[in-house]
């Protein structure tokens, strides 16, 4: 357990427009729930951001007035593509990255803190889809559903994010804590299909989806290859 | 496969005050990949709303606006207690109902669509903290993740509305959408404890969890009595 139970937590989470609401708000089920912690939502201004779907979503503050962070949660979806470059939200992953006791990386926000040189020489992982992107941006890519390098928790694609985030609390808070927080959620899934993984999928589904995120994969390997030339990240491991 | 595949489905969810978040955004992230169709999040009015966490959602459209729906989604959470008896959302749900090809109950949405009197005599499920309410609404409460009676999917506590969603995703437009949907997902879940279930969980976990919820199980309790009574409903099967 890492905090004193005395010690009140402030656990902040990006958002921006186009994320995929779930890498938000998954973990934000099992964050909101962590004893003696408030979760800041944190964006460029105060105004509406929609995910990637359209679901309207509203900040708690603006990335400048964010707290000094003990757990930093970053979220990922296709509007990720769109702020590789952007300093402001670079530079705010960058300064609470630089202090928080943990960083909790969720799908492709992976990519965002790459993007911000913050995953040269580490184990990660992203979304499926993606995983081919890490070496681009320096990090070691490894095939599974949450990666623990130092004080940094990668969850896999989308809804990963919640086990992502019950390990977190758990590091956080203890393992009682994260029990407790299960319970509440009555979380012992039961997927109607076996469809969660390039893996399992049937062939023809898999096929589906990556022609489905193709154009979107193919920007962000693009994008990944500009920026980690000029960051100086590449690495030569390929994703397992 | 219940809907043509050129017919434009309206799906809308009902959000309020306190309402428990992830009822409404785990659907949601099924909800809004299903295709040839709009997720509408209607509200009483258009303004934030906060859900029981302090998490700022905001609508889409006013009850009053919404579309006649092909699918009514009904989250719960804290604030459903606050609706038992309000005309404006009980209307709402019934008059929706009434006409949507699917209703789909998450959690303690089912207490709401009990106190609309929609659930006398139909087999049910809700939070497992709330099953107890069901009877006192006239429902036929059965402990299983996602209970399917007529055109009515119910999902249990909180992150069974995934499961659910995924259900009613096949029902909608057939198994390969649900399947793609869930790959797109990468929804494999790997819950890190035994922790999702009263009957898994730790007793002690348990008994703590039980204590936390002592106070707005006997409101919930008093409330479903008092409105079954006045409308009628109450049934003699007792909880399994």
């Amino acid at each position: 357990m890492r905090f004193a139970p005395d010690q009140h937590l402030h656990i902040g989470s990006l958002i921006f427009d186009r994320l995929d609401q779930i890498d938000l708000t998954g973990p934000y089920e099992v964050l909101s729930a962590i004893p003696n912690a408030t979760v800041h939502i944190g964006a460029k201004k105060m105004e509406v951001v929609k995910d990637f779907h359209g679901l309207p979503l509203y900040p708690t503050t603006t990335l400048r007035d964010m707290p000094k962070l003990d757990i930093l949660h970053v979220p990922g979806g296709p509007g990720q593509q769109n702020l590789m470059e952007d300093e402001e939200v670079l530079g705010f992953i960058r300064r609470q990255a630089a202090e928080a006791a943990f960083v909790f990386s969720v799908c492709t926000g992976a990519l965002l803190a790459g993007a911000a040189g913050l995953l040269k020489g580490r184990r990660a992982t992203t979304h499926w889809a993606s995983m081919e992107v890490l070496p681009l941006l320096g990090a070691i890519p490894v095939n599974e559903r949450v990666v623990i390098d130092g004080n940094w928790v990668f969850a896999a694609g989308v809804t990963s994010g919640i086990d992502g985030a019950l390990r977190l609390a758990a590091m956080a808070r203890g393992d009682d804590v994260a029990k407790q927080i299960q319970l509440y959620m009555q979380y012992q899934p039961e997927p109607p299909f076996d469809s969660g993984t390039p893996e399992q999928a049937p062939p023809h589904i898999l096929a589906r989806q990556r022609d489905a995120v193709a154009a979107l994969t193919a920007a962000r390997i693009e994008t990944a290859k500009r920026v980690g030339e000029k960051l100086g990240l590449v690495s030569s491991v390929v994703a397992d």
